[in-house]
């Protein structure tokens, strides 16, 4: 099916980049021998996590806390082009950090009209970002971040194996390692924890040596100039914005909607904003893709037969779960369709010693955060006798595009369908922050707030949406009272900190379609 | 006493200065006469206010809008060097938003360390900012506010007079204006709302006209240059941080604490991270000052006879209510020793129908949007049968230092006073702001959180704080959870947002003093 994972396992990065990158002022006070020996290992664990993302860390370390004897493995394929990286999942490696990291410093690059406005002697015109120390200071936080991760399992007495693991039977691991995996083992564990993740996805019809995805993105050797990015998830517009804010020339081919699930009267916003800030937006589908030369690629296009010629064509057209080569089969543990695993809200799979959380579990949201809570819950209800368990309702989350959108609980469709048109409302207010006095281009009010209310239920909050600058510091504190069951009167009652965009959340009076205006907002 | 109110008053900034710096192309669509004639106005109101800074605007339109007839007069006495400006009282004038606009600028200022490590072609060395330009963007941005706010109190049928009002009798307002306000008319009114807010502090052994305040600092034609500032108040430290992120050498002068009444713990990081990023402290106080030449003062401090040439001297030493000259004394509306007005719960003076809020009242924290939700709830408790107050025991506010200081509910200090030591936590972290990755200057973790509970009430949260980036956007939204009654439990139940600095506050563990480390947060 998808061919990286038929590829032959390469040594993990962690090995192959040796440690080369990580800072020795930082890590000097630590004498610790990392190369374990699995020989001395004993193989025998209360608790056996497979997968070394955030999920399977956190659940790893939570349960070895609590006294659980533990075990951790944790192998990388490398993509179709041979990336690869070391400990701590697609979060550290290939996903949240460096794309913010790439964020922050494309956020920079769109603000330079602004510095100049504010009197600054940079000249917007002639600024230009040098790609290769981008990637190279990036990579250095990955791989510090991949040591940290090493020193901390070991700090909590977790068994680390930079090992490729099958399920042999119920209590029965395979780890395999080496050159070409010839080294086997076998390890005993009373219970099971997969926290495998997932993948970007790859099309079938085009030759995948030609394109990458964001799991070779963020440490491209060469600056990707004028890029193709397929898809229109939130990774995919993630990776576009910061592109585009780095100065290079983006467009988007996507099929359908702009991030499909988010509320859409925001998601057409976003979108505005990013094409009035240079990302093109091209509705349609990849019909043949061939090397033009060595470094560039010709796209047909699925209209008219329009060609077009790019320097990078990257791939965001959804993730799959990496439950291949798993032996899920030898236990029998039940996966959906999508081959993602089925759990209960236990986190048990079909098998009753086997859990799974994270990415690779069918119905959950693919977040960081909430594989974390996940594997702290279940280490905590597995070996620590307590009962919690994760609220799916009113999980917050925040897409980087650069102009940034957070969204906690649910979208404005979604509110409909769910409680009706008549029992709902959205309270919104358009705003301009106040950084944007100092640009010409963001004149127009672009920030964008909206808080749905069940007008049934005392208007209590059942969805925020934020489109502006920060908004993953905005919603946070937000996501706690509306977890606390917060109503718009809660809102209301707030003293407001002055000036900031988070207080429009506090001062929000009119209604969409009911008494929206195109009020300009100043200052209370 | 304090020499700049017993200046002659001035013709009002919003008329000197003419509409000339306003956008024609965004008020283009306005047609309005605001040049109010107050012979064709009739004089007996419902509700007369008298102040036109936030608060007071806020609540003249909130009674207009339910019905009340509502005017308000306005006027801005000039400082010692002769500033004034218009419409709209300290905040859009020369409080938050000037020190939000300049506090911006500064914070690009500090970021081009980062700006280079993250691959863009700045040259730090080399970067200056056009003190006259910002300042002029400035106040382009602070004209525009003042228009604003007139045409919005015609639209709400607020009738406006730009003059000085004194209290005649409980039902009697004099209102001067013209050269050398010469013309007067008297109105009647039922109800009246004093908003008169307060203005900066002089020293009384020295001369004046040679120090500037923050009433003139976002104003000031030509650059600062080096600069004393004497205080460590908020305002102080504000001013003394943006002036030294826009490139100027700046030393603060106090007596004693530094952000007398915050938490101290959080203060001294942000004293340290400012000396860190270059502003200078020094204890003490000025004996004497003199102009060294035309633009240049001498300051004699009072220790050892030490002096030191400085280009500006700006004073930072609290602030004086406006209640001179109001005719408080011919109704005998009774003063704190600070003559600042005494008020209940109801924002009653001494006087039945004569009401005030804002900076002037005792008592009250001196912050813009408590004085516009005093305003908004006494017209509405007023002209609307209803009976919210305002909740003081939650009020969040941030210091924009640059690095940003928020704060919500007691500090440690308040919280061992009133709770005892041994029945609160706080818990703690000291993190790296992701942003921070791209700096070696700031590669300490700076950033600090922390949550003062009460661990007789459920670890009910009753103080927040938080230093770093983005503060104000941060606190908010925690905010309206802690006046909720937010426990930990709470705060532990939700997901994070990651990679965010808020998310810190949801994942805390360490207690200060208990079970505090200086583990090193990487990444969940």
């Amino acid at each position: 099916m998808i061919n990286i994972f038929q590829k032959p396992f390469a040594e993990s990065s962690a090995v192959r980049f040796g440690l080369s990158f990580i800072s020795r002022k930082y890590f000097s006070f630590k004498k610790i021998d990392l190369n374990i020996k699995s020989k001395e290992q004993n193989k025998d664990f209360d608790f056996f996590v497979i997968g070394g993302g955030s999920g399977g860390l956190a659940a790893s370390k939570e349960a070895a806390q609590l006294g659980a004897k533990v075990g951790l493995a944790d192998y990388v394929a490398p993509t179709p082009i041979g990336t690869s990286w070391g400990l701590g999942g697609t979060c550290v490696n290939v996903g949240c950090i460096p794309k913010k990291l790439m964020h922050i410093a494309a956020q920079y690059g769109e603000s330079y009209e602004q510095q100049e406005i504010a009197g600054w002697s940079v000249y917007r015109q002639s600024i230009q970002n040098n790609w290769t120390q981008l990637v190279h200071r990036i990579q250095e936080n990955v791989k510090r971040t991949n040591f940290g991760y090493r020193v901390s399992l070991r700090e909590n007495k977790v068994t680390y194996f930079n090992s490729l693991a099958t399920i042999v039977d119920q209590n029965t691991i395979k780890l395999q390692s080496g050159e070409q995996l010839k080294d086997a083992i076998y390890v005993k564990a009373k219970q099971i924890l997969i926290s495998v993740g997932g993948r970007p996805n790859y099309l079938p019809h085009i030759d995948n040596n030609l394109v990458i995805t964001s799991d070779d993105l963020f440490s491209l050797t060469k600056p990707p100039g004028k890029t193709l990015i397929v898809g229109a998830s939130y990774i995919a517009l993630e990776c576009a914005g910061f592109l585009n804010g780095l100065g290079y020339d983006v467009t988007v081919l996507y099929r359908n909607k702009i991030l499909s699930g988010f509320d859409q009267d925001v998601a057409s916003k976003l979108q505005e904003y990013m094409s009035y800030h240079g990302v093109k937006f091209v509705k349609g589908e990849i019909k043949h893709l061939q090397s033009y030369n060595e470094s560039q690629r010709e796209v047909t296009y699925n209209f008219g037969g329009q060609k077009e010629i790019f320097d990078t064509v990257m791939l965001a057209i959804g993730r799959v779960p990496n439950t291949q080569n798993l032996g899920l089969e030898n236990v029998g543990i039940k996966l959906s369709k999508s081959r993602k695993i089925l759990a209960d809200q236990k986190d048990q799979t079909s098998v009753s010693n086997i859990f799974a959380i994270g990415d690779a579990v069918e119905g959950r949201m693919e977040l960081t955060p909430v594989a974390i809570k996940q594997g702290r819950y279940l280490a905590q209800r597995l070996f620590n006798n307590q009962n919690e368990f994760v609220d799916y309702n009113t999980i917050p989350t925040t897409v980087f595009t650069p102009l940034e959108y957070s969204s906690i609980g649910l979208s404005e469709e979604q509110a409909i369908q769910k409680y009706g048109q008549e029992n709902i409302w959205c309270y919104v207010s358009k705003f301009k922050p106040l950084e944007w006095n100092f640009s010409e281009k963001d004149n127009k009010s672009r920030g964008y707030c909206k808080l749905i209310v069940n007008r049934q239920d005392n208007e209590r909050i059942i969805g925020l949406h934020y489109l502006g600058l920060n908004a993953a510091e905005v919603a946070q504190g937000y996501a706690v009272a509306i977890q606390m069951g917060a109503t718009k009167k809660d809102f209301d009652k707030t003293i407001a900190i002055h000036p900031s965009s988070s207080e429009e959340f506090v001062l929000l009076k009119q209604i969409k379609g009911v008494s929206e205006t195109d009020e300009w907002l100043c200052c209370g």
